[in-house]
């Protein structure tokens, strides 16, 4: 499926600004990988404090990343003068969440004026080993002209 | 619908414990209000560190409290000797998670043998004000003699 | 949850008009049971010929009755010159969909201007016994002024 | 990722016998066009009597063939004394359902003993032109041993 062109030349930057925004992500270690029009990459490094109590990473955490990736990726082909909100997501938990460090891919499959369907797969590295964890399918939807939500 | 009766008495201190172990819970902040047969209540305090770009409770943060209510009400009908893992869940975003403080209530709506169906609701209270902000429907699994996956 | 009032006072008339247009209904003999604000419940008789391969209704078409009451649900608190369409939705199958009669009830749970949430769920009567055999978590769309998408 | 080969050499005679079995295949006018170790194809020719209010091919119908061909999908890889039922499953809706013919692709993502998750495309097809119209995440079931509930 062909992406649409982002129409926004300086989202790289601006998703980088609204991540950076996200509190969450710095509380649990989170990084942007990876900008590309229709696609975001957001890496996490396995910590002890953000499990669940088997000592996988927390279905939560695992939500936090891949909604941010697919919101993102939603973001990068949106307006300039819109913001990002997650309408509802499903996700998936293929294996339990074990690993040095998550990857978490979004990606867009339909963009629309108004809603954006992504989805995401987040994968656990462990050395040299990957194995996909989880999997998203998302509904994003473009804000216009809303007080406090805009990216 | 009649909910099962819980064939394991000690479920509410089984369910203590567990929580006690999701080492996330002691990292956002959120605490067991109530465990009764089929019903668990989990409560958080706002904090501006748990937020996404807009200043709203960030979705994965609302997940990581509502899938651990869901979860632990599914753990509450299982017997003795089993554990709990989310296969899948579904969370629609009403309305941005403005508030001081969130209450998620998950609730079994039909337990099996194997699979757990439950649905969840966040509330966001503001002083007198109450809003559902954020609705679920899950999945769970009951895990029988794996290792490293018992509650 | 306090639903809000129906804008159109014609939203009845508007709906049993536009389920007669669904010839998917007709097709299977589907009836429209209650309309009420936020509110619609279809009913189902049993027929062979809807069935998947152990002879249980096709989730396909637990799914028809759940998403047609979802959406007319979602339209009965639109304004008079819009379209319902499916965002999308998820759907639990609960127990094996065995019964003489199928009710499907959807209801609002937040209306927007845009996106509605509803719930289903599927109630299987065989007798005077009753079971929940599916449950609905869907987002509507209202369409305002495209042409061909219109109730 | 890797897909598990076949346990039961007979998966595609097997998949074959027990699509004949779905009653509203054959209302609905629906075919298997193809059988592959994790995949299945569905082909569903346009008919006026399948559609919502608009014309579109209803989104129940759209879930008949893709429900079908991710449950036969997961099925492929299951031992032969198995059946397979739906758990949930979660369907965007892309764009309307407009076309001459639709074909609905499922396929197996992680197949597990007991769970198995499946990813589903259904795919408009207009004289020469292609558009993907709905796309599905999906929990399927191996069950075994239970009566009437054998592929």
């Amino acid at each position: 499926m062909p992406i649409a062109e982002p129409t926004d030349t300086q989202y790289a930057e601006r998703i980088a600004a609204s991540f950076a925004r996200q509190t969450i992500m710095t509380l649990i270690g989170a990084n942007l990988l990876e900008i590309a029009p229709g696609v975001v990459t957001i890496t996490l490094p396995y910590r002890a404090d953000l499990c669940q109590q088997h000592g996988f990473l927390h279905a939560g955490i695992i939500t936090s990343i891949i909604d941010t990736a697919c919101g993102f990726a939603a973001l990068s082909l949106m307006p300039a003068d819109t913001g990002v909100l997650s309408v509802e997501f499903k996700l998936n938990l293929l294996a339990p969440a074990v690993g040095d460090m998550f990857l978490a891919h979004g990606k867009v499959v339909r963009a629309g004026r108004t809603i954006t369907v992504c989805t995401g797969e987040v994968i656990a590295m462990s050395g040299a080993k990957q194995n996909t964890i989880a999997l998203m399918q998302a509904t994003m939807m473009a804000v216009h002209g809303r007080e406090g939500i805009k990216d």
